[in-house]
């Protein structure tokens, strides 16, 4: 059954080797003064930096570059709306991965904005406004290049905010897979993790349906088979190409209008565990997926393992359906082992000590034991998942 | 592989029981002027005109009824624009088929237009404006709801085109399935084949991806699934929220987004079917589908017809590939004569004496025999398939 639902992604993606051509016709939609949002730098070895100055030439630009991995309120978001105010921006052009796009659209919103940001960010104010965001992509992972959200640090408070709105939607993506060729094997893993567990988590709820669960599995499907392509050839554009496609599907909703809503419990888990212990999150995600999924394993919920037993693994229907959901749970924790993701949290840096604690701060920051959840996991079901992952 | 696209969808879908309630809200951000659009009068009967105008009673209404099931340039169209221009109109809304919305998108632009409102829908003049068109579907079928095209016949002149263009992307569409409950069972088994019809278009296409393939085959099974429960119980709301979600994703696109344009060869010869007997639309894709594909099977298609054996199906990996080929041939056979249309297209009133005028017709109307098409259909070609169909 297809449940009720509201879609709208007002997103254009450009999508394809040297679709950046079509950068400055966009661009110019909007304006000419640029704030050019970007990392560490990486844009520089590879040539990206010098392309779009080159494609955008006849544009004013201002730069904000450094944006950390977690992007950070303070410095970056205010940095970034201050910028916009001084210099009038029309347009912020986002060239990066997922963190340098939430960052700009944390920006995006703070810049039309007079009063303190944070409020903005942290759900006491609603936006009314923000400045167009474009984006280049040189990471697969996120979805963010497709969605409303962002995710926030404020290290002054200790607080890191997941913020949804329709005005984050970027107004256009660029997805070149040739930019990913660079893409290490660790990022490449654990960015095709964040993904998979994207669609898990839409899975494993209801209602079903047969058009849903079939799309779904089909981005598994295409993420466990393209992200062992590259892996071994970085540089292979079918795969890169399907990566980068899928993974821009994650969190938009278009992977499951009327399925119902999960509450994606497991980001919750791994956001706790990045905020004690900055793992990186796709790798979080790949050490939790498989214990979460024993956890939850039940009665109620052993449809969904067989569903992925028989139609994503091609598992023999002879086995019952415990055994099947067995199956499933070791297949997911084999794939992710070989994709080089240690799978154990003591490796990742987490402390045993910590796990407590996590689970308190899970509970009171996150939705993870409702009674609409698809498995409502109590304190008990969170340190059971925690310890069995350490 | 998913090869260079650009994607944008800026339709909102609405979707699920009672939607509607929603639609007061909707029409008032574009104004309080309605141009209320529909055909035959079948939604008097089903009580939902009564229901439209109770939640529009802040609004001006005026109404273009009698909409044809091809419908007319002259006089709908023509009507429409008028109306559209004497009453100062803010927003269409469009209630009822494909057929309603078509006329209704064609209605939007000439309302913006001050010359010949045909110079647009034939591509002569490319249009600049049009009135936002909102509507609500009563029949699953076309996929008009989510995408920029209409089809319009211009009787006077003999021609009936495809029109496309993205100021023709509705801007809001409300898909309440229980409207879809009183559709009867003729109606269900053709809009049910004309959507599984707009995926097989776009699967025998290359570059292929795993992602793609999975959805469109995810979109052939749940169709080919639900109809079947439907014809037998027409109030099942699971089966009737699937048929009326996935014939959405007809013809945007987003089925297939990054593989190959096949140039649509099923249509094209259906289209001549129409104009020539005025047979219904699904039905004459029903009869040509298998006999297209037992055309187009060759040592280049045969993979195609492969990956829906294994994946559709579950047919048997040991046949021979062209064992399966015509498995699966002979499968879509079956299937559509199972839901009840005759597969014939004499019993559909089709003249075997006007086979050779209409393989004329197609080749100069559309285009079936070019070289980057995916398997590129000659004068024979289209004659035997014709021959073959009756």
């Amino acid at each position: 059954m297809i449940a009720n639902f509201t879609y709208n992604t007002p997103t254009t993606l450009y999508f394809g080797k040297d679709c950046i051509k079509d950068l400055p016709k966009v661009m110019g939609e909007y304006g000419k003064n640029v704030l050019l949002t970007y990392g560490g730098g990486s844009i520089k070895k590879t040539g990206l930096y010098d392309k779009v100055k080159g494609l955008l030439k006849d544009f004013k630009i201002i730069e904000l570059s450094g944006i950390e991995p977690n992007p950070k309120y303070d410095p970056s978001v205010i940095d970034g709306a201050r910028l916009c105010k001084e210099n009038n921006i029309d347009v912020i052009l986002s060239v990066g991965g997922g963190s340098v796009l939430d960052c700009s659209k944390a920006i995006s919103v703070c810049a039309k904005y007079d009063g303190e940001g944070w409020d903005l960010i942290s759900g006491k104010v609603q936006a009314k406004a923000a400045v167009p965001v474009v984006d280049i992509i040189t990471l697969a992972a996120t979805g963010s290049e497709y969605d409303m959200g962002c995710v926030i640090s404020n290290t002054a408070i200790n607080d890191k905010r997941g913020y949804l709105d329709p005005l984050l939607y970027p107004a256009a993506s660029f997805l070149d897979p040739e930019y990913t060729y660079t893409v290490d094997k660790w990022q490449t893993a654990c960015g095709t993790a964040d993904a998979i567990n994207h669609v898990l988590e839409q899975f494993f709820a209801t209602p079903h349906s047969t058009f849903n669960d079939g799309i779904m599995i089909s981005a598994l499907r295409s993420l466990m088979k393209n992200v062992k392509i590259a892996l071994k050839k970085p540089d292979d554009y079918a795969a890169r190409s399907e990566l980068m496609y899928v993974c821009s599907w994650g969190c938009n909703g278009i992977l499951a209008n009327g399925s119902g809503y999960s509450g994606w419990p497991m980001h919750s888990i791994e956001h706790a565990l990045s905020a004690y212990f900055d793992i990186t999150h796709g790798a979080g995600l790949a050490v939790i997926t498989p214990r979460w999924m024993k956890e939850i394993l039940s009665e109620k919920t052993v449809e969904r393992f067989v569903k992925l037993g028989t139609d994503l693994f091609g598992f023999d229907n002879d086995l019952s359906d415990m055994e099947m959901a067995q199956k499933v749970i070791d297949a997911f924790y084999s794939f992710f082992e070989e994709t080089g993701i240690p799978m154990h949290l003591s490796t990742l840096g987490v402390k045993a000590e910590a796990i407590d604690e996590m689970a308190d701060h899970i509970l009171n920051n996150d939705s993870t034991n409702e009674p609409w959840m698809f498995a409502p996991l109590d304190k008990n079901a969170l340190v059971r998942i925690l310890n069995e992952s350490m």
